[in-house]
């Protein structure tokens, strides 16, 4: 039963009885496991389900449709390779990341997932504080009349922004808005703030949420209404200054991909088309998603040049100024940058896999789980107490080390149903230990990323820390390189018009050369659409065949091969030169 | 000029020259530091703020009244003890605290307060984790269905909810309410999760944001539209099990008070009238402000019973229940406690003096700033290097010792307007080091908590670190105790009714004995309140006569004298016996 709607659950009487208490699944699903108590409360999850749905129709898109009779799963029964958005939810679900709310596009973020979140937002305050930037919080809401104040800017936000009217039954006076970003909640008090050239460079960030009132199908962690993120916010004296830390942040960006989550990206900027909406250049951390070949943003760090320090009146006198001279005040340059929980979704549908959630070791809430096995009917109480002792111990050196683990020691589970458990959580690293590891003076591990016997081997106690931890850096590594071929297999380089959309359609990312010119990149998305839509039937991903190729990014690793005035831009009603290799590519 | 309203200045034609630039005040000050650019700005600023004020009148309270011609001030000019608003205003501004937000009710918490925040995040999330309690992160958002499941909770809450009706321009099917508190937000959730008496106990906490549209005056940290808090969530199978975890988690709420903030608290449990709406009962940790003589509520740690966990149908099976046997399901047994950026509010109102703020050590992002003294124009270039690579080694020894330090070697500000200016954002300990010090190998001391000479010392280089790190914890003790004595000395026991109002009157929080009795309080309220005001005069705090003693908490350490059956209720117009010594006193 892996339906995600309870009322599915209800309705087919989901009351068979199942042995094993699970914990891992939906209301719905787990109703099969407990009793009477159980079956009135999926009842009752039902009604609640039916009365406070807020957008029916959308809701019902999420629950995957397909449905197994009998006793609970505990496992994923869809498919990464063949269902990838039902696998997806049932990864994050059962694998205790996430829950869907009953507020369509927002979801709630579990221990599991908020752990390695939190663990971002460790890594990546170390850094910044380091460099002068500070933490604040400014206010969630934004009046109408200073969220309009920049044009361009809000035009990227307007029809997404969520707006408060009343208070208990009282109208406001005047409507307020929910912050789908902070530059016009902050920047006029950078205005007041910013007195002179020794004020800068201001650098604030806040950890907060906002709101973007998509109306677009949600995506766990993807697309999403309400996100977590951080917004840096920097003001800086010159150009230079500026730019220096635009490139900063985003390899910043870029290492909290590789380091910590295992996933390679391509650093690179926003053509003009796709560039932060009032900013001047838009830097951008861009993933891939092998199951269905698309491009993912992962993280932007805008330079906003001087747009908005006018529209905000954001100025110093300038400095070279000498006493008694008057020269025209000098409007700061200014920066913003955002990482968001989306961070989590690239990770979870790049390692994950039909067992559940792979989780990259650095960041995993627990690194290692240690299982008793080989307690048999046949075992004493005496057998069992010593084992489990040693297990105690095994846990304690482990931590000691800073190792983040667990044993579980549960009665009434068999071992296999442990493993499947711990491997649909995606714990990185299992170690296994019996009376046949306690006489052996061993433990037996088993990789999460390498599942069934290859990735099992066994590892001296005497070894124990030192193996452990050597073990989790060759798991991260491993996951980080078999990524990033999969993403370097599947960016070739395209020049020819005609292979472009059959490489789309073969999942690829397009490295093209392109003129950069707005007009051509609206023609080659509409032109790669039609064609794409001709030529499909081969695309798993249902909704790909009619989704044109976008730019993703312009990288800043330019392979050669363009010839400034010689080499053709691929678009074949373009007739401009090419000026760079660009990342062209469906995407999220 | 003192004002808050950028109006003000702008009217006042504030252009006067200065020769200091200024940082710390609020814009329509910093108008005269600036020529022309910040002329202009003054007048965009006032432009700006009328235009986007969404309350006016309530808006227009909030500025200083005094105004001070001629050149701005660096310093607070309304005095804690004659006007103590507009003092902790200016100290919350000028101190880079806080700033005011054109959304009322919303402030800005800059780096300066945010960073104390942070520390009791980090201080609070290694207890509760250590105990078994996870972070997560639930939606901003709830559906008017769920809001309302529980009557009387949502009774504490209705009036003040803050609505969404619209996206763009596209009204929503149903308005969605902004969270007040997160109960029913996540209480449907742990219907779901809780399967089992082996998920218990369930422990979760958020660090968030959550929106109360009060209509009252707001007040920087104190009484705030949105404010940041922690929630914690918890169920338990026990009723014990709960209790102990409710008295854990108050302790450090105490602790925080304590051992972070200097800030002396009675821990106690509210009355059935103070109670948290819905819950079983409440335990509280309660601050006092010897300027304003009132009580303050710091903290709250909730035991809720089963009362939500009946309402959302959070159940377990009965774990005595022998296989086959069926056993009535078990209601968990709920907690839910929380503490906010409040704590700031009350740091600042106990510490700060007429100088600006006086931040307790453990928590100032600068606990020392290094300030060259003795430099003269006889002074050299070499003499001025030679000092400041000296501070600059002081700056690193300390450093390395986990000490927060700045040396301040802006050129162009005296030593005298340096002073102010730390001595205006709280920095604890300042050292002054010039020529004098260099030579006979000392540091001069002198401590933000003692003002003027007393408070001033020196410290050889040779225990500059073990000096320093030794008085930074001597003057976080002393602000302690000095506060613990005026907390002390004004909360006396009061037996007889006559003297009850002139305690208040006197800024004494009053131990009386009292009956428990809901009307009775009521009662006590309405005497005092109409009491006072026959009586009042001679108190500086313009709203506090006519506001009558409520009941702060039934302190846990109960005083010895209330005899059962014998100690008669402090209120003559009651006939009960007392119960319990209870704190009683005008409040925030």
């Amino acid at each position: 039963m892996a339906s995600q709607n309870p009322t599915d659950a209800a309705a087919s009487g989901a009351a068979a009885p199942t042995t094993l208490p699970d914990r891992t699944q939906n209301p719905a699903d787990n109703q099969a496991g407990e009793s009477k108590n159980a079956a009135k409360k999926a009842e009752k999850a039902a009604k609640h389900a039916a009365g406070v749905k807020t957008e029916g129709k959308k809701e019902a898109k999420k629950a995957p449709k397909k449905k197994v009779d009998g006793a609970a799963l505990i496992g994923i029964d869809a498919s990464k390779e063949e269902n990838f958005p039902d696998w997806y939810q049932q990864v994050l679900t059962k694998g205790d990341m996430l829950d869907y709310y009953d507020v369509s596009g927002c979801f709630i973020l579990k221990p599991a997932s908020y752990f390695i979140w939190e663990e971002i937002q460790d890594w990546f305050n170390k850094k910044i504080k380091k460099m002068g930037v500070k933490n604040c919080s400014f206010p969630l809401f934004v009046t109408e009349d200073v969220l309009q104040r920049e044009k361009d800017h809000i035009e990227g936000f307007a029809a997404e922004v969520a707006w408060v009217t009343h208070a208990g039954s009282t109208p406001l006076e005047k409507k307020i808005a929910i912050r789908p970003t902070s530059e016009t909640v902050m920047y006029p008090y950078y205005s007041k703030w910013i007195r002179s050239h020794r004020d800068l460079p201001l650098r604030l960030n806040q950890w907060n949420s906002v709101v973007r009132w998509e109306f677009k199908n949600p995506q766990p962690f993807l697309r999403t209404r309400e996100f977590l993120w951080q917004e840096g916010h920097t003001a800086h004296l010159t150009e230079d200054a500026a730019r220096k830390e635009v490139l900063q942040i985003l390899d910043w960006y870029a290492d909290i991909y590789s380091e910590l989550l295992a996933v390679p990206v391509v650093k690179g900027q926003k053509t003009e088309k796709e560039k932060f909406a009032g900013g001047l250049y838009t830097t951008t951390v861009e993933g891939y998603i092998p199951a269905t070949g698309r491009g993912i943003q992962g993280g932007t760090s805008h330079g906003l040049g001087q747009n908005f320090s006018k529209m905000f009146n954001i100025t110093v006198e300038d400095p070279s100024a000498k006493p008694g001279e008057q020269k025209e005040p000098l409007h700061v340059w200014q920066n913003s940058w955002g990482l968001s929980t989306r961070t989590l979704g690239v990770m979870v549908m790049i390692h994950s896999d039909n067992k559940g959630l792979v989780l990259p070791p650095r960041v995993a809430e627990t690194q290692v789980v240690i299982v008793p096995v080989g307690i048999t009917a046949k075992s004493t109480d005496e057998d069992r107490e010593k084992l489990y002792a040693e297990i105690d111990g095994l846990v304690t050196v482990l931590e000691a080390a800073g190792v983040r683990v667990q044993s579980d020691k549960r009665e009434g589970y068999s071992p296999g149903w442990k493993f499947n458990q711990w491997e649909l959580r995606g714990v990185p690293l299992r170690l296994e230990f019996g009376p046949g590891e306690s006489a052996g003076h061993f433990v037996t591990t088993a990789r999460r990323d390498i599942p069934g016997k290859e990735g099992k081997s066994t590892l001296p106690i005497a070894d124990l820390v030192s193996g452990t931890t050597a073990l989790l850096e060759t798991i991260h590594t491993d996951m980080y390189n078999r990524a990033d071929a999969e993403f370097k297999a599947h960016r070739p380089l395209i020049t020819n018009w005609d292979d472009f959309t059959p490489a789309l359609n073969a999942k690829n990312l397009c490295l093209v050369p392109f003129c950069l010119q707005m007009d051509c990149e609206e023609s080659i998305k509409n032109q790669s659409a039609r064609k794409a839509e001709e030529e499909s039937g081969e695309v798993t991903d249902a909704k790909a065949p009619s989704m044109g190729g976008k730019s993703l990014c312009i990288p800043f690793e330019q392979p050669e091969g363009i010839e400034p005035g010689v080499t053709k831009c691929i678009n074949p009603s373009c007739s401009n030169f090419a000026e760079k290799w660009c990342m062209f590519g469906r995407s999220y």
